[in-house]
């Protein structure tokens, strides 16, 4: 399976008063490319939650390498890290589209509940989809850059 | 009863890279400014979900009359408008809270639904809470300028 | 020229807990709008920011249709309805990507600023945008709608 | 000195579909509390950047222990942990305002910049400021808790 990174315009909602990208916004990207990436793995977030399990963030973690501007476009690379029953954790990359700098990396940890709100083990409750996330672990879609034109 | 108006600090994070705040966030303001005109009510925007009684906005309008910068002090004076049993229309006024200047004002229309997402009469839905507003009309706060120190 | 509406795929950050999009984002839609349409222009806000002239909102106004819901992909369709030296209107239409049901109308007002938050002419200040603008006064990209496969 | 924590109500918008706040808006309230935490030290981070010193965020980390929903008030104590001349770390705690439940635990690491962009010492920029810092490590709002009424 082929991932393609998640690209992102930035917009001037998203700046702030020192003329660059809040620092808030890379934890929205991360969602952006978390749900983009389960599009692409054929089961999207909206039908994980339909299906009745919801995957909050229990850990988030930024770390700001160079400042994005209005009007650039980045792109987010995002990669399953490990993928227990009850945990999964993915972590991100942020690029600037152009020159492929880096802006940002970072990493979120989630646990999965079912509709009451209580922690469940997805292995369990959808192992089609515990299967499809345990396959991905530590998929790479960076060889995507080396290909494309930039 | 009095109703004081609601009081916002600005957040950097309000700002954009033109070095005030962002148009979209005077709409969280008034946002802000009903629940809290609610709250006064002593019927709470939340306790009104758990009644199973919902009020999206229908329409939204804000005139932007000066600045609001990053550290700034706000005022938010609500007025219920109008309130039919399906319609609620809120105006507010946005003033600077050190020396009253007009910053914005602006207006929401609202409807009622039920939890099933349908619209629904306030009127027979919640009496109580109809009776409230309609006895709400045209309250104002703007007397608790003169009072105050400013 | 022709103008193709902006694409915005709606994120799960921009929901509420009542299941729908915040109806604050809406207007942060047309900002992405007025930007896209700006580019397709030849002569982008960041570029007109550059050369020293800023175009805050003084006036917005959304009427919300239909809800939008996470994941749902929108067009925001923008048109410049009338742009004096000294203001310019946007107007825009919201509607569902799939099957074209209209989800929001509105409208912004913007006056010209230079570095120093002097309103000036746009005319005088940049005349070769201001008969841009002029030129494209209801320019419509809704024919595009006509012609795709949606 | 006595520094209070930063009192944070939540609002509506602060929520999404899950019916609680979204994670990303920790992040803002982290600001929130450092920005009060610097009111409250005598120099407003305001201040610092129209001194010409400007404090970005190179690393953000948040912990959620538990959700909050609309309408709760949360306290964020904030706590500088270090400050040599050139980095900052802040500490975060979010717990609730009534039962004192954590919510969430996080940092911030910052550096210091000049208007020009350019990393610098906040020591040499602004002795004053750093000093002040330098005092605070460790200053502890957490006692604040045991003599509030709750």
């Amino acid at each position: 399976m082929v991932f393609l990174p998640h690209r992102h315009q930035v917009q001037y909602y998203e700046t702030d008063q020192m003329g660059v990208v809040h620092h808030s916004n890379y934890i929205r990207w991360f969602e952006e490319a978390r749900v983009f990436f389960m599009d692409q793995m054929g089961f999207g977030y909206d039908e994980m939650e339909k299906a009745g399990v919801f995957s909050p963030v229990i850990e988030a973690h930024c770390t700001y390498r160079s400042s994005v501007r209005f009007h650039d476009q980045v792109l987010v690379f995002a990669r399953i890290e490990q993928c227990s029953g009850v945990r999964l954790t993915v972590s991100y990359r942020v690029i600037d589209a152009d020159d492929h700098t880096l802006r940002a990396e970072g990493e979120t940890r989630h646990c999965f509940l079912n509709r009451q709100g209580r922690p469940v083990s997805l292995k369990k409750e959808n192992p089609a989809v515990f299967r499809l996330f345990e396959a991905l672990v530590g998929q790479d879609n960076e060889s995507f850059i080396a290909g494309q034109p930039g």
